[in-house]
């Protein structure tokens, strides 16, 4: 080297982060300098292999760097065993023995940081940069000497404050009797799992190897009322190693969140059972997920959960009854953290929990999740973040200011109270078409490859049995009867059509609109769009209050979260008036945010100051409390809606022009009519 | 008042701190603002009484203040109220409403701190200071509100910062699914226990009591070999409740703890078996001391242990068998602390444990207690701290630098290996005189009021018979011995004498004295002596070995714990030279300085960080590896030793002249004399 040059120059991809460093320096502490994240566990020993990098070759004008193989040393003896011992793939080198010898475009391989199918989108918007609770160290301890008696645990706590930077470290109690064995087992060569986030200051020895120990996981939990989700991931690589799902056993306490609580209320032992059978469920997805990815348990050292407010209660051992009862007082709002042993979760002796904070009594941990995972308050635009159950759990926002709420929109759309409803199985119809002109359906079912309309479906169909509609076809289903005529922009079924068509069919006072005849027969009745219209109400009620809130007439995009919105059509979701007017290109399904939220979580610490912060700077906005709540509630019945113009959405689609049947006009028992036609004389009282 | 003149001076007794204050400012307020120590759990409302005071009337010249109940402010309502309710003593004043009007002495009534039971100097050297690691806080918490949804618990946390200044109070995991029924019982109004001492930065809430709980008790308890002792204080006033002790139930898998290590190393559920016994052996204490105190268990919120080492690992459930062999490494030498019942402790269920820190190996968190307690660190003289058992612990020094060794005494001090040694019980001698002249002994024995030479003793002994030698007799008789010339400073019993006197008989080679004839013949053999001469010379070479390491040829003063301290007296334990010359009046005393200490600990932890960088300082002997030890311990064996002069004790006690017996010259089979013998020859040959 001349020694006039500058020192070499050295860019670390994907992060792009670069610096000059003195020919000689190895890549990983060039990597650390510059805070590039690459993992180690030995320590610079050349033994764990987690600090494998890639040299980019070639000529990278726009970097002006020169990048070539002749710029890293040449593979070394420890390389060359490690190579031996474990096997480097071709083309990987150790961080901690290459060094510098030149210009360098250096490939930190981000393995599947998270894949496709957790992050749907992360291939656009973002990698989760990996930042874990957990660190393995790999240490050599100095022996007992008469002359220095200090304890063992003295001694491994000198040396991993020497090669780690450990200071001051904390140790679970229940390593104190083991260290001794774990010890001289390997020769006072031990791995050291560190948590490093449990009072976010100081850091605490939770396990203790023999040796190397190069492999440490965690898992991701998202605590549905329905079903729980889980993730199991890799926390030295990112690697994503299993996910499962399985189904809530609570449900045989009480089918949704209120008859939970109730249950608890009714019960002496109620939260005790409930907590139990939540807590064995987590243990065997535990089991499950580990099975799959070929993992102990034992070497799960981190676990995030999410929930709703209730489900946070329950898996917590705390009673949910204030939860059931104004003032909706939650027992700790914010983050939970402790030892993974505390609520009866099987991993390591040593792993921890951490549940983000619940942002209201209505708004859980698991709308927490989800803001973490789509970030409102990340970016600049006006996002609408909302997760459909039987409570809509609301957030709107950007970086500068979020607001929260919930809305009770009751189970229609989970199929519940929908005459024809059941839940998304073999034989429901799943999608449905209605040809304005004609206004005969067309329809998929659950089970079946073909539409209705094609050769060979009645086949099918008879195979599995058509019986009934799915929670995702009562949408389409009644914003496609909208869309071609059959419902006015009130709900309202035009039993005039029924000259035109079979399908319109007298009720007594109402009408029904025939989807299948058969053995079967699977009808639309004026009771089921008057649901779907109450619970789309009570969505787009608490939309509009938030955007009220914040001042602003359209949102620039919007998130569906949750089970519900992987199944819905985005542009029948906006037809039917569920949300408010938006580029349907900017409405997007994100799956289980909540638990993509937790998975950030795991995988990277600052997510947990980032969502804590976030939530104690989310105005939550409590529906109850807003005198105006009820009428936004009452505008909100129409479809799309009387009261905003949708202009975005009707250049995308051709809306039916607007009908004149008024809402007194109405036949039918509707409850909500009726208590809109009191509130609107209310209104023009008080007006 | 005249506004010219200055702010009132208030001085504070006994601490002395004195300042000016505003006339009007609360008592507790002033007391704060000084650093005095007045107890408070209400927090000022005037319901909890724990900060009463007294105001001193009278002209204290010397300070410049005429103190006079003029200037405190009259018995206002709410003081009225808590003297109906609860009580208030005749001149007591709560300091939290009564105010300052003008110049005052005030009296903080320090109830008993720590009583002569306790501390036996406490009169002369010092009061402990309370600031323990618990503190009671009561405060009412803001009702849940629909508007700002944060949880109850952070509600509580909010409350105890705003009111006593807790910040990032962490919370004990068990609490949170209690915090939502506490705070509704009594209206919000709640007592947190608050423990400050966990990580030495952030305090824990560790209970939760509705309304206001104005009781908090700890105990501290010394685990040793024999016996276990226990205190329990009221963490609130300072007051000594209750002490009692037990024995230690792992006597029966080993009497002495080398045997004890053993059993560990030969059963595989040895340790767990003895852990077990050890805690046991403690709950039930505490149940004893609760009882006699009237407390529950539930009320004792901190617990501080000390010990040897082997029962500091065994009472942690640690294995001990490193500490049985070379080179003796503890498991964890530095302060142990956790939550109680992770080590069994039956307690309040977030009650703390604190163990002071071990010095070495064979020196442990006991000697870490008595230091604390006797304090060489915090005085100029040279202190020697000496407590005897199996192992002899030995601390000397000062502010300046401490050393610590410890010494195989073996059990001779203890009454084992003495032909007609036994437990200190009804029939044992327990006190010795020998008349020079005419070599007759009189004597006193355990149950029996007179000495042997009084009218009546014959008769009294019968009754419980007179079976044997307890310990602090074998001092003394040896000693005696050797004050009337029947053995030479060597250890040799002058065979010559038997003419003179029938007390002195022959057994084959060597002689014996009789001390008593009867049916059972009481006699100390040439053997006994020996078995003492070891045992002293063992702890007198470890004592010269750190006065060699301080560079000192006396010491100032003399402090012998534990219970073999307690009965000896100091005046034969310097003729016989177990310890160094030193005016007669410095050698004290100091019973259980080891349970004094976790006492100290418990009631203030201040004195937790002092011991803890106490022991960091302390310079750790190991006597196997100092080359020296073997040839002060040969030197040590004569009594008062040859090689040191004893001129202090020598003013105090008529010793006897020298004699010519050489070591050569002594018959019998004493093994130390012929180790000496050979090193002797060794040493000649090296020099």
């Amino acid at each position: 080297m001349d020694s006039r040059s500058p020192d070499p120059l050295v860019l670390f991809m994907p992060s792009g982060k670069r610096g000059r460093f003195p020919v000689g320096t190895p890549v990983l502490d060039a990597a650390r300098q510059l805070g590039v994240y690459v993992e180690s566990v030995c320590g610079g020993r050349a033994t764990c292999g987690r600090c494998q990098i890639e040299v980019q070759e070639g000529n990278f004008a726009k970097h002006k760097i020169v990048s070539s193989l002749d710029h890293i040393s040449a593979r070394g003896a420890k390389e060359d065993r490690y190579d031996r011992v474990r096997g480097l793939p071709e083309g990987r080198r150790l961080s901690c023995s290459a060094t510098i010898l030149g210009d360098l475009v250096i490939d930190v391989p981000q393995d599947t940081v998270v894949n496709a199918q957790v992050v749907r989108k992360a291939a656009t918007d973002r990698v989760i940069e990996r930042n874990s609770a957990i660190q393995m160290c790999y240490v050599e301890v100095e022996q007992p000497d008469m002359h220095h008696p200090t304890g063992d645990l003295e001694r491994l706590k000198a040396a991993l404050e020497k090669d780690w930077g450990w200071k001051d470290l904390r140790v679970a109690s229940h390593l104190i009797p083991e260290v001794q064995k774990i010890l001289r087992k390997e020769n006072w060569c031990v791995t050291a799992a560190i948590h490093k986030d449990m009072d976010f200051s100081r850091a605490t020895l939770i396990a203790l190897y023999p040796g190397l120990k190069n492999e440490a996981y965690g898992i991701a939990c998202d605590i549905g009322s329905t079903t729980i989700a889980m993730h199991l991931v890799s926390l030295l690589s990112g690697r994503l190693v299993a996910s499962s799902g399985t189904s809530n056993p609570q449900i045989r306490f009480g089918e949704d969140l209120m008859s939970r609580v109730s249950y608890v209320m009714m019960n002496p032992d109620g939260r005790e059972a409930m907590t139990k059978a939540v807590r064995e469920a987590v243990n065997g997805l535990i089991g499950k997920v580990c099975a799959e990815g070929g993992v102990s348990r034992d070497d799960i050292f981190d676990t995030v959960f999410v929930g709703n407010p209730i489900m946070h209660h329950l898996f917590l051992g705390i009673d949910p009854t204030e939860l059931g009862q104004a003032p909706f007082a939650l027992a700790v709002s914010g983050a939970v953290q402790g030892w993974a042993p505390e609520i009866g979760i099987e991993a390591n002796r040593g792993a921890r929990f951490y549940i983000l904070p619940c942002i209201a009594g209505h708004v859980g941990a698991d709308a927490a999740g989800a803001t973490l995972s789509e970030g409102p308050h990340r970016q600049d635009r006006m996002m609408l973040l909302v997760d459909v159950g039987t409570n809509a759990e609301i957030v709107l926002g950007n970086s500068d200011r979020v607001v929260a709420a919930s809305s009770p929109t009751g189970p229609a759309f989970e199929g519940a109270e929908i005459s024809s409803g059941q839940r998304a199985a073999p034989g429901a119809i799943e999608r449905v078409r209605i040809d304005p002109d004609t206004l005969e359906p067309k329809y998929r079912v659950i089970g079946v490859d073909k539409w209705s309309d094609e050769d060979g479906f009645e086949e099918a169909a008879a195979a599995v049995g058509v019986t009934g509609i799915c929670g995702s076809a009562i949408i389409e289903v009644v914003a496609e009867m909208y869309l071609s005529g059959i419902i006015s922009e009130d709900g309202v079924i035009d039993g005039a059509l029924a000259s035109r068509s079979p399908r319109i069919l007298q009720n007594g006072r109402t009408f029904s609109y025939l989807l299948r005849d058969g053995e079967q027969r699977i009808t639309v009745t004026q009771n089921d769009v008057r649901a779907i219209q109450l619970a789309k109400a009570a969505l787009y009620a608490g939309v509009k209050l938030l955007m009220e809130k914040q001042g602003v007439e359209t949102v620039d995009t919007i998130r569906f979260a949750g089970a519900f919105g992987s199944f819905i059509d985005p542009k029948y979701a906006m037809v039917l008036g569920l949300i408010p007017d938006c580029d349907l290109d900017e409405v997007k399904a994100v799956g289980n945010a909540a638990g993509t939220g937790a998975l950030m979580a795991l995988l990277n610490r600052n997510h947990r100051r980032e969502i804590e912060q976030t939530v104690r700077r989310i105005e939550k906005i409590e529906t109850a409390l807003e005198p105006h709540f009820q009428q936004l509630f009452i505008d909100a019945m129409a479809l799309p809606n009387k009261v905003d113009p949708f202009p975005k959405l009707s250049a995308a689609v051709k809306l039916p022009p607007r009908k004149t049947v008024s809402a007194e006009g109405v036949a039918g028992d509707a409850t909500p009519r009726r208590r809109s036609r009191e509130e609107r004389a209310a209104r023009r009282e008080r007006g």
